[in-house]
Formats: C-alpha cells, sequence, structure tokens
C-alpha cells in the first residue's frame, strides 16, 4: 500500500526501504534533501514539503511521522491543513504516550485518525525487522495492517510459543495493537525500561568478574578502607569477551543484549574506547515516573535509571555532602584517588 | 570416554543421558536404588556404591559428582580412599566456588586434580545442551574436553560473534576454563546473579503494564492515599501475554527468559497458580557478597534478591516500624487492606 | 498582627492555638461549625464563610489556607472576588509546588500575592512549633514575618552551629523564605522525600535486629530455601526497644525519628497494633519524579517509596513472575508460607 | 575501678581521659611512647608492655583493647600468658562481631571473660559521651558497670521516653548489655548499616535541592539527552547551608547527623574542600551481608554502601560496559563530558 514517511533519519530511512522491499509505494519527505534524494535514488518518491506529500498521496492518507518527539507538534500543525477526514497520522518516534492522548483527541474532531507505534530495533531493523506496540483506534490499525506487517521481523525461526495454535496472531509475527491512543508508546516506554534494567544487570555482573582480580595485589591497609577479609577469594584474572560469548548458548541469561555485549567485547576486550557516560533518552525516566504514578514498585527499573545519572557525575554534590559528614563525625579525612 | 556420576537427580540423570547419546560411557550411583536402575536400563553402568564405583572406572578416574552442595563434603571424604593419584573429580553442582578452593588444596597433596563445573540449563538442558563455566588445572580440564563438549551446546544456529574468526572456541560451543580452582562456580554465581536481576526486570515491567489500569476505576480519595493526578493516563487494559509473545521478535529485550516468560502466561495469563513467594538459592546471595568484598556496585542484582526477601513477608516488621512511625509523628491510623 | 485562617483541622486548628498565645489576631473559617465554635470559644473570631472572613480582616489581608491539596483551587477561586489588590494569600498546606507556580502567576495580575509555605511539625507542632519553608515575593513574605516568628519553634535550646554569628538568622528561629513561587514547597517536598528514606533506614535496620535470631531455631532444608551456613551467628534474641532507647544519647544516629521509634516500641515492643501497610502521601512520590527530571540520582529516597508501595501488595503480580519463570526454567515449585 | 587500655589513639586516648575525668584509675599502654606519656602527665600510669600492664593491674583485671579489628588477635595472644581466671578483656574497637564468638571461645576454657563492646561517638564522645553497645557473660558486664557508666552520655537533658518509669535503666544512660558474645558489636554493625543509609538520604536531598536550579540556563538539545520538559519547573537556587539549618528546629528530619551537615555546610557552603570520593569501613559491609545471610530485606542499607562504592569509580567498567552496548544497538555515541 502507500505510505507517506516524514523524518529521514537512521530510523525512518531504513523503515522505508524495508517497506520498498515489501513492496510498498512510498511518499518521503525530511527537511535534509540528501536524504530524500537518496531514497528517490532507491524508487521511493520524493516531496519538497508537506503539502506536496499530502497532494500525493490518495486518501484515506497514511503519513508516518518518524522525526525526534520535540518536533512532532510542529509536524502535526503542518500537516493538518492538508489532512481530509479519514487520514490516518502515525507518530512512530519516541513520543511520550501522554502527546498520543493529546493528539488524537485534537485531531478527532477533524476525522483524523492518530495511531501511536513505539518502534524497537534499532540500527538493525532495517535487518532484522521492526518490533512495533501499536496504540490507537482498532479501525485505522487494522488498515495499516500490510505496512505493520511488513515492518515487523515475522514469525522468524523462533521457536513457537507451548500452546499457541492456529495461524501466527500478529503478536508472533512482531507487531500488536496494544490498545487506545497511547498504548503502543506505553508499551514501548515499559521495554524500554526493562531494558535499561537488562543491561544494567549484565554490566554489573560483568564489572564484579572484572574486579575479582582484587585480592592479588597488595592491600591497601589504612583507617579509611575497608580491609578484604580473604584476598585468597578474589584472584581470578577472567576473559569477560569469552565469559559474555560463552553464555551466549544453553544459559539462562542468554539473550540479544548479550550477544551485542559479546560482540562489544570482542572488538575491544577492555572497552578502551568508552568512557562510562551513560545517557538516558526519556522513556527509562517515563516508566519510573509511571511506577510512582500508580504506586508500583519498580526498584530494578528505577536504579537502572540512577546508575546512568551516576555515571555522568550528578551524584557530586551528595558525594561531598557524605565526605563532609565523615569529616565532622570521625574527623576522616577523604582518601585521595589511586 | 568413561565418567563416573554420583547423584542422579533431574540434573545428574539428564546429564548421563546426553552423555551416553553421544557416545560416552557412564558408571552412575545414587542412594536411591530406582534412579541408578532406570539409567542401566538406557545403558548405563550401575555401582553399588562409592568404592564399587571406582572400581569399575579405569584410571585415571574421572568422577562427576551432582549432589546438593550441603552432601558434597561428605562425599569427598567417602570417595577419597578409593582415588588414586591422577584421578579428577567434579563438582557440577551448586557449591559455592570458595568450597572449591577448599577442595582443591585439600586433594592436590594426595595428587588428585579437583574441577569445579558450573552448569547453567536446568530442565532444558538434556535437549539444549549445558553451558559449563570450569575452574581448575589446565591439565585436568583438557583431559575432561569430551565430556564437556558433548554436555555443552554446541555452535548451534546462533550467529557468530563479529570478528571472531578460525574453529570455533570453546565458548562458542558453550564450555569454557574460567580460570584455577573455584573460577567455574564464581562465574556461575555470578550467571545466577545477573540472571535474579534479569527476570526481575521484566517482573517490575509487566507489573507496571499490569497495573496500567488504575485510572479506569473509582479514585480513592482520604488522608492515607496519594492522589492519582491524572486518572486518564491509565486506563489501559493490557494483554501481558500477548505483549510478552510480541517482545520475543525484533526488540532489544528478546531473552530466552522472555521465552519462558511468554510461555508462562500463554499457560496461565493471570498466573493464579501462584501467590508470588519467591524462592532463592545460594548463588544470588553470594553474588551481593562478593560484590560487598570487592567493593563493587551491585544495586541491581541486590534489589532483585531483596523483592524475593519482600515476597516472602521478610520485611514486614520493617513495615510495622514505618507505620508506627507515622502514627507517631503525624497521629496517621494504617489503612485497612482493601 | 492579623491572620485569616481557613481550614481548621488538626493542623489549622492548632497553628491558630499557637498564634492566638503568640498575641495574633486570628479571623477563622471552616465548612465544620464545630471547628470554628471550639476556637471562637478559645479567643478566636469566627466567620459565615469565606466572604465574611474577607470582610472581617483589614487590608492588606492575609490569609492563610489549610485545607487538603484537592481543595486548593476551589478555595481561591471561591476567595478571589472578596480579596482586593496587596492581600496576601498563604497555602501553608500539602500542594504541589508546580501547583504554587500556577497559582501565583494566575493572581499576579490582580495585584493579589500568593505565598506558599511548606509546614513540617505534625501533631506536635503546636507545642514544639512548626518548620516553615517559604516560597514567594520577598515583600509580601517579609509583611508575614510575625506569623512566621510566631509559629517557628524559635532558636530554643539547640546548640548554635559553630561559625554562625550576630542574631539569629530566621533559618535558626525555625522559618526560612528559600526563595520564588513553589519554592517553600519543593523544599518542603525533598524534606519528606528525606524523611522517608530516613524512616525507612531505621526500619530495615531494627528488622534485622529483630531477625538476628534465626539461627536459634531448626533450619529449613530443601532446595528452595538458601541454607544458612553458620546458624550460630545468628542467635540473638534482641530487646529492640532498649537498643532504640540506647542509640537516643551519645550515638551518630540520634534524631527526632529515633525519639518516636522508641516511643512506638516502648508502648508496644512487637508492634502488633501495626499491620505493616505503609501508606504515603504525594511528597515522597513528588521528590523522586523531580529527581528523575533533573537527573539526579536519588536511589534512597526512590526506594524508601518503593518499599512503601510493596507493602500494600503491589509487586504482587511481579512476584508471580518471578515464580512462573522458576518453574519454566528449573521446574521449582512455590513453597507454601510457612 | 581500676581498667588497662591498650591503644592509645583518638578514641581509646579520649576515653582514657573521660575514665580519669569520672575517678577512675587507667593503666595505660600504646606502641607510641608519645601517647603513653600525654596520658601519664594527665594522671595515667603508664605501662611499657603488654607485662607490665597486667602486673600493674589488680585482679580480677580489666582491660580494654581499642586497636584496629586487624590488629586485636596479636594483642589477645600476647596479653594471654599475662592473665589470669577471673579477668575480662574488653574489646571496644570495630570488630567483627564473629571474631568476638571466637574470641570468647578461645578464652573460656583459661575462665577468662571476652565482653564485645562497640562504641558509638567519634571525635565527639570525649565531651558527649559515647553510646556503647555491649555483649558477654552477664557477670563479666555487671562487673564493668562502673566503666560503662562513666564512659556513657548519662540520661542528659534529652526528653524521657513516654512509658518509661523508675530509675532510668541503661539503656536511658546509652549503654546496654545486649546479649552474649558478640551482641555488642552486631548492634554496633547494624547502628552503622543504618548511618549510611541516615547519610545518604540527606546527601541524596540536598543534591536534589542544589540541582533544582538546573531550568536556568540553556537546555542541552541533542539526541543523547533527555530533553527536561518543564525547564520553568527547576529554576530556584536555593541556600542549602540556610535550609539544613532550618530543619534543625521543628522538623521531622532533625537529627545529630542533620546538625552536623549544617556545620559543615556553614563553613564551606559548596564543600568545594572535598572531592566526593566517600570511604567506607567495615560495619556497612558487614551489615548488608548479615541482612543477605538472614534473608532481611535491606536496600536502603545496601545501596548507602553502594553509593560509596560507585564514587570511588568502581562502577567504571560497568558503565563502560553500558555505554558499549547503547552503541551495539543504536549507534549511540557517548557524549563528552561537559
Amino acid at each position: 500500500m502507500q505510505l507517506g514517511m516524514i523524518g529521514l533519519g537512521r530510523m525512518g530511512a531504513n523503515m522505508v526501504q524495508r517497506l520498498m522491499a515489501g513492496g510498498h509505494d512510498c511518499v518521503v519527505y525530511d527537511h535534509g534533501r540528501d536524504a530524500v534524494e537518496a531514497l528517490v535514488r532507491d524508487g521511493a518518491t520524493g516531496a519538497s514539503d508537506l503539502a506536496d506529500l499530502c497532494a500525493r498521496l490518495s486518501a484515506p492518507r497514511a503519513v508516518w511521522i518518524m522525526v525526534p518527539a520535540a518536533a512532532v507538534d510542529q509536524v502535526i500543525d503542518q500537516l493538518r491543513p492538508h489532512l481530509a477526514p479519514g487520514d490516518i497520522l502515525i507518530d512512530g518516534g519516541n513520543s511520550h504516550y501522554q502527546e498520543d492522548i493529546r493528539h488524537a483527541e485534537s485531531l478527532r474532531d477533524a476525522g483524523i485518525h492518530f495511531v501511536d507505534c513505539g518502534t524497537s530495533g534499532g540500527v538493525w531493523g532495517r535487518e532484522r525487522g521492526y518490533c512495533l506496540m501499536i496504540g490507537g483506534d482498532a479501525d485505522a490499525v487494522r488498515h495499516l495492517d500490510p505496512i505493520f506487517a511488513t515492518l515487523a521481523p515475522g514469525v522468524g525461526d523462533i521457536e513457537r510459543t507451548a500452546g499457541r495454535q492456529g495461524a501466527p496472531s500478529t503478536a508472533e509475527q512482531g507487531y500488536l495493537h496494544c490498545g487506545p491512543s497511547g498504548a503502543g508508546h506505553f508499551v514501548k516506554m515499559v521495554h524500554n525500561g526493562i531494558e535499561y534494567a537488562l543491561m544494567g544487570a549484565y554490566a554489573e555482573g560483568l564489572n564484579l568478574l572484572k574486579r575479582a582480580d582484587i585480592g592479588m595485589g597488595d592491600q591497601t591497609v589504612d583507617a579509611e578502607t575497608a580491609p578484604l577479609a580473604h584476598p585468597e577469594h578474589y584472584r581470578y584474572a577472567f576473559n569477560i569477551a569469552d565469559i559474555a560469548e560463552l553464555w551466549r548458548r544453553g544459559s539462562v541469561v542468554s539473550s540479544w543484549l548479550l550477544d551485542l555485549t559479546a560482540g562489544a567485547l570482542q572488538q575491544d576486550p577492555g572497552l578502551e574506547h568508552f568512557s562510562g557516560r551513560v545517557s538516558d533518552s526519556g522513556e527509562g525516566r517515563w516508566t519510573c515516573q509511571a511506577a510512582i504514578d500508580t504506586g508500583t514498585p519498580a526498584p530494578l527499573l528505577t536504579l537502572a535509571l540512577y546508575e546512568r545519572f551516576a555515571s555522568r557525575g550528578d551524584a557530586d554534590f551528595a558525594n561531598r555532602i557524605l565526605s563532609a559528614m565523615r569529616y565532622q563525625f570521625g574527623g576522616h579525612h577523604e582518601k585521595p584517588s589511586d
């Protein structure tokens, strides 16, 4: 079917490629002409602006917006005069699900459908397919089914879950209509919250393996260092890359994130190319805020987020307060760093 | 090659089956005669006691101990008179790695090798293969290579990590000599610590999805309930089983644990067969204690453990203290449960 | 000076009493007539409604609102027609600081000052004084200084901080103009966030003391129970009430919250009157959300909140997922509760 | 009464001073002659070595050991030949309570009593008194009562806990026989675990106040920075020193640790003299390990410890793993630090 795509960054451009490979007809726009032209060379129809894009699409139009969350409002405002009742807008980016609720409401009177679609897959999605978490009116979502089916990974060679029968459901193909407006981005938000904690679990465990050698050297003995009672228990110089590789097969912790970790460690076993300043995008934060709103305990999801904050030095003043307190009550002087 | 197996519980018996299917010759013993006889019917050589088992093995003997951690000391004591220099004992159970260090030392003077082998794979291992994390002397480990190679999953159909070249390493086949005595169980310990946090990450996230419907009903309004500012943001009745299934394909959080979770939710979407009283075995605890010993931050691994403790009611007195404090400073009365 | 007080619950009524004892003239209103009459008997001027209250105050009026956060909007709307430029509204309740910013803006054009005042002190404040955290225009705050000075505890017999010189600052008297609109409730919010974590710290520690006797009884031995390696290390039957009392003098952990805890344990050493279902009001939640917004690591403040959520059973589905996973990969059955 | 004191560091020397001021007769030894001589000038009896110290004490001897935990074994070994049945050793340092159990057992056959005494009070104890947590045989503890009563703060001017009647108990005077051997150091261990979390609570809260100004400057806009949705909510430049001072009176969070924090911030509001590298001594670690052993959830106590580990850079490799994963799945490059 025909789809307009606005925003041809890494994600948007790859999705257009996957859609065209699946036989769909894509009309594309980006404020950068090069991005448009690159896809035109591969068979897409280029649009010179949003009005042009809408003009090139047959009614009911399906327009996929793949831009930074902060730019979605503006794109919708600019598109709106060129849309007609029955048209469908899809926000496939990283918007907050509460924005979806707002957008859907504001477009409802004009008869325009708004579908939110959380998209997981990153730079691997073009080849591997995108996991799609979808919210909005059932009719609009159903209309877009051919698009979703092409973007999604399909059943692939992953073993079927016991008890699932008959033709594979869309969930088994990697896309799902999760509920009304916002449901898609809500599920994607929680997905990312989980992702942070999964990442943190591997990171903490591998760091512990890395540090299992601390009994090898001389032990610091001073009043400001907790003594290591049994240095002989910590004399392992593990090959972390090999251990990550090992766990990929047969172990309970095998996962796609572990596959990636094994790859990263294979390339650079000491990860010397990284400084350990870990960014976070919004979804991890929103997940924790939803947990707090709903009174749902989420220690791991939240701690994984806070570990990132701390990696960027944002606990600094807190730490200085601790040192100051220790000096006040015990006369403890800070140890210089090694 | 020939291997003695002591302990024919679920794990030990399955491992013997996998070894025999791989052409190895197994001499088996268990204090339960039925377990021995079942394997004898399938081709194993049965032993009537530990002396008999040792007598039936050619030197240098390889004896795999697969018994509860608490029973290992006793088995070693009983075996010892029947062993000769050059023999190899393998502890494939869930022992603390510090026990391995002790065992290896106590056997060294007698010329007996002690190999520790952390084994992941659970009830699935017979079919899927076991991920093996091995510690001990290089010679002894090398001697056992045919056993490890058969028990391990092998390279399978898992995509090769970029940058790995030549013949597959043992890590790529699912077994690895991790270091000297204790190294195998150390790595297995950390593996389980990671496992707890991975499990906790999915559990917290799916619980949040479950609770995303709290804006649907009436909101409690009283002085002891934090108000939900925007009930309209929490009106989703998600199909948790479908979402777990969805994430299995193309998403960043796909993993074997997620596969299992999707299976459990498919069978029983509300998980009504479970009460939520979550056990822990030792490894998660030991991981956290190693983190503390080595000064390694491990919030996620530790919180995952504490969530299990709390699931069993072990925070009860702490919670009553909090209620008592609230009553003292603010006159707050506890709310009855719903 | 003269002050109108709207809302004569426990906090509002006690504050009026303290103000009258300090020589101030209070005009009081509550929708419950009894509350008004009780204070009238003690010397307050009663008002029959908000219009009457405003009529009885001389310009510029100072009106303190002490009602539940959810009712503040309505009270302000009803008061507004009866106010004149130069009048001052004070919200002394538990409002979210972002509401203060909104209220101050909406009243600014009408020349009405809006002051936010976070108030700590609970049921003890009448006698002990209230710690006041104040936000708003400097002029309005200065005008109210006599009110704040009376409500606050004053310097009391607390030892002066080294380096503070001259006449005691208002901070040393227990009240402080913290900044522009919202600053007072922001500081109060963080105050409560800290309070939750302080409470949690004592609760966890005392619970650990309570459980230091687990080595006394028989140890459970089964596959679903992590063994206690050294029961002989956990054979203490501590007197928790005496220990809380002990720490009140000379220890690093002495605090007002500890004083209260010692009181609660003295009355009821087993805290049998409490079930351990711990409520939270909004401030702890808002604190964590501010931490997340600002990228500030706040693990303790957040975990203290999540412990309360969990005490109310809100981790239940998460725990059932964990049990279901354990059953899936290891065939583990849940242990029945004791 | 007469007491021998071994170890005249800051703690030991101050305790001798307090004991002599209370009329006790102290025989003192330290491997540093200067420390001995300083106390001799103030009235103590100096000893030239441990034999000499024992010779100068009348039977039954009471010998207080106040040396680093690692040196206790050696001191006991050296003392032992010079002790007689009925003598009492007191370990007043920071030993692990399990060492006490071992020491008491090893001395029991010789008829020597071993008393463990956890001591809180730091550099302030000489003036303020020491909070004493005591374990061991009741007879030995009773014999030492005059010593404990002098070292402890006494009832002081702290308000009596409601319900406590009659002559003040020793708990109300600041010392307590907590139980059999190890009980004193166990309670002190948990005390310190609580202390860490209390400190962390203030540190996190004050850091959040410090960072409440992040909406004032320009907001970073790039793909690696989570946007601040409402900068107008974070435009407070709080005076942290004044807020700490404020909370000392009338608030729920007042405590001795807050008093110290207010003092530190008064001296150096930005805490520029500290780098934020926070040490930990053993007790916090032992507390968490006891929590894990006993299956007691202790998230706050443990997280407070992990925050210290992280302040020393010990999460570094974990953070680099996170960055590496992000690069792998999303092509995210690390942001340089500001």
